[in-house]
């Protein structure tokens, strides 16, 4: 019987905010943001872009609406979007670029989510003329979450970059896990924003906010998305207990990710997961029966979750501390696989 | 010169949490609302759905959202939605249901907002054919915001529902300030929204909660709306922090209303404006300069809007007192109208 | 007992061409209209547009695909189409602006479809922020089929026009029926399409071609017409047969609609319809029991349209000829109603 | 100096109709088909559903809207679709199912547009759940345009069929050119169309008629699409003339299937291609400049389209006979590659 209370592995979005950012919160100073006069979002959204090195910011409600303004900025009705057949745009949006933006995508396998330009370069389809869909943006996901936290290398992120440059194509970042892939690379922040023309980044996975994403690009960009927000229905009101939040989140929780990368490979460990694959805070690995398996790491308070037909995901963050990746590797390497 | 801080009448929108609100909000215990996680969510949507005699409630970030999520539920893709000519579905959700549900409506003209069930009658066409657009679902606004806070007569509200069962039509009840209709008519709330197959309220107007909406319905289609709400983009992690404010709202927020309805009274008479006009808390006023009439209100520390090039608007809400009402009236009675 | 064939008064779109017509066909000279190597096609689109004074013409299978297009030349998604109830645009075409083009759209009542400057300018709503939809244009129907043939008043037509242009407004033109507001007010083609940003205009009604209409506009907004006219699916191969069809009606069958327009005016007289209200060549009549009318009349070879809960619907064309119209008078005459 | 006609090899959809055929056209029996009133249209979709061991059928203006009309049966808005990478529908048909139907697509690498049905299991994700797109239907393309006219094995076919059936997802089957699977592999048609919920054949490609494509399915599809065809735009009226054409192709042209494919075999070996991948009328060859050989083919008569940076595209069809086959490939081989 396990007396303490269980560790919750299945995202980074469950983190509960700490009493220090709940104090955040409750000295916010609020004003009504769908008229452009909460204080502290309009705050958020200049730090924000400031650290990516972009123009400006809008906050919005989820990760999925950043990701879905910026993409319908870059590409018209009819128009393409290529992406990676499991990005999360193309596998976790519910079709919402198809649904609301009329987006039409293509997708090329990859290697855990790693992006190759040449498999970028075979499937775009630059100025295809009037009978064929012409490739208008591509996305790339950085970390790459369904496949295993994979921090994006910066040279095939440069090819692409330079192949779309040339073919007129644009290009969307979605860095919900960005402050990851900044952690455990080591890059600077505006250089793995750099030479995308929308990024969205989330405050409430690794960062530990409570809601928000944040979507940069130039400002005529984020002019025309905050109407778009609205029309979403993601014109939100005194926004600024939020926004506080990811304020507090931005101070006191970037650095720290690196404790989640670590408590990632100690999971890893525990159950055999090549280390080369672990370079964030995401860990997948292969059971014979993830249902089976969630279940009994369930009795013994370790919760997971089951992603595909022979795998189970283990997502480090906030709550877990170094102890709780212990306990949980113990529990973990003991049962069945 | 103004020393006191301005008197904003814009919108009902812009006010501030109060100190007890803040402390509500403060002790939120929270959870992953995604996951279904999040316990004063989960709470708040019960006690909205239990407030208006409906089954099941479905938090939103906007009352647009909460909107769109219940039209779409009751319009399919072709089908049209038929609504007053001034309804905030029509006019001041820029195009959301055409956009992302392909929901084709018609109008009808009304005056100030009231519904008249011979005018729905004459414009809807249920059942028309392989060849016509058929009507699919009729939406009502109570109280009607541009129509300046009408309260719907109950009997044409009842016509309009036994005429939309008999043809299969269905109802959307476009509640953002229901509240103010109930404490304005003295009609309990489950009348009010008895009859009705979705039905929007908003906590973040009158009741003055910083963010978020809810739309009840049966359970099955909040089921389904909880589903479209994440591809809009609108699933939020710890959203107990909001939920507590609206759950406080609820309890300390609804009776208060009448003072608001009281204080736009008093700036009725000052601007001579037909009392009968005004049942709740907005007031439209003709003046022959809106945009001088504006400036010249906000140079003495009143803030008013222009809507329409001959109309103001003016609404009462938690942050303007029986004090701020006067001291405004006494500021717009002495302008050139 | 009839032995006759009987006499379809339903619609203008149920003529079968005729033999001269079919002779033109069969000579069709024709080519590969998608890569734009129809010559029939092509000539018969530049006919068009230089009989309306335009600068080019698109071929389409049908007059709501060049409605369509039109309109979403004109109104981004999430603008507004503003246009009478009774629009073929919003009434007959099953959503197709909302559907496919995210187009919003509100009515304006009207008496029989007849245009009245000040009600247009009543409901548009130009430029109207960030907050609120913008009126993005206006759609005119010239004749008006469900107002029953109603003839457009010029000088309406032009005021709407001038607001338009003033405001920023586009404007659409639903000609499919131009040819019978020509022919009944004298009014010169490009007078009536003068003014119009877009303007649809149809072959298989009035004019007895068997298939299609033209979309006539700039040459910009053609070649963009274009495209999406094969994302429609709406891109046809040899179409030079029905294409000649088409300009033979041109020559053969404008100026004959007098002859419909007169063969009207005989049926509205057997109904005792008010003469002023039968412009061109539909007639509306108000009958007690529509459906037990339609079968009576059926019964003794005259074949109606019931359309709406009163009223029944006769148009004349090129298949009806005097003597058919004075037998389906004699019919209808003696009927009870 | 050449002084014979051009010999046209960019596609099969630029055959005019040869005299028979018009003469089948000049004596069709025609009606409105809106209404369901014009017999060769009526006989045609018989027909063709009677053919492929379907209930009913419904003629379309093009294949492309016989496609959509298909895929929007099968998949609802924020569903996946998932297809080759290379599949007509997601290359060429501008983007029209994420436009219209809001279908969201992964793709698939393939060799030759070949299926192979562990391909589609790995991509497929069925009831991915509340929180991940769920795949709806798999679209498979027979023979397959841009892999070069490859005819589907049958036994990946059944095999994806059955991996389809187990999980509920639905399958479409692009037919376009089924008729030249047919008579290359000698399967029957309805073995062909077995196992698919919606299939769609063309009769202006290979058939060599002018006009249009034939969706074939259950009578209620059907039904369901003849609708969604009117609201596309697709409701054409005296379409009798085009299904004449059709008719007559059915009849004569597709045996004769079997003399293109020699021919493509002609051309194939003009140009060193491997004859394995020449299965029916459709041959891709890589040079190193295809503008420069598309230019010069034209100089000496021989007309192509290039189809990629490197590659050019010749296919066969009803215009081009025996000699003209051997004269381009004469013209063909004696060009620098």
């Amino acid at each position: 019987m396990v007396t303490d209370a269980p560790i919750d592995l299945r995202s980074d979005t469950v983190t509960r905010p700490t009493a220090a950012m709940r104090a955040a919160m409750a000295e916010a100073e609020v004003g009504d943001d769908v008229f452009g006069e909460d204080p502290e979002t309009a705050a958020l959204e200049q730090e924000v872009a400031d650290l990516l090195g972009c123009e400006a910011g809008l906050f919005t409600p989820s990760g999925s609406m950043a990701n879905q303004l910026g993409l319908r900025l870059l590409v018209g009705p009819g128009e393409e979007l290529v992406a990676d057949q499991q990005a999360h745009v193309v596998r976790a949006e519910l079709g919402a670029a198809a649904v609301f933006s009329g987006i039409t995508t293509r997708t090329w396998a990859s290697d855990r989510g790693r992006l190759v330009a040449a498999a970028v370069q075979e499937i775009a389809e630059p100025n295809a003329g009037a009978y064929s869909v012409s490739t208008a943006a591509i996305a790339v996901e950085n970390t790459h979450n369904f496949g295993g936290g994979t921090v994006q290398p910066l040279d095939e992120v440069r090819a692409v970059q330079s192949y779309a440059r040339e073919h007129g194509i644009a290009l969307h970042l979605d860095g919900a896990r960005l402050w990851n892939a900044h952690v455990a690379s080591g890059t600077p922040l505006p250089e793995l924003a750099a030479g995308f023309d929308t990024v969205s980044v989330c405050l409430s996975k690794g960062l530990g906010a409570p809601v928000g994403s944040v979507l940069v690009a130039s400002r005529e960009r984020v002019d025309a998305a905050r109407i778009w927000r609205k029309r979403y229905g993601g014109g939100m009101r005194q926004t600024g207990f939020l926004a506080a939040a990811g304020r507090f989140a931005l101070r006191h929780h970037v650095d720290r990710l690196a404790d989640d990368h670590a408590n990632a490979r100690v999971l890893a460990a525990a159950l055999d997961v090549d280390p080369d694959t672990v370079q964030t805070n995401i860990v997948f690995a292969e059971v014979s029966d993830p249902a089976a398996f969630v279940a009994r790491a369930a009795e013994r308070g370790v919760v997971l979750m089951q992603l595909g037909p022979r795998r189970i995901r283990l997502v480090t963050h906030l709550d877990v501390s170094r102890e709780d990746a212990v306990r949980a590797a113990e529990v973990l390497a003991a049962l069945p696989r």
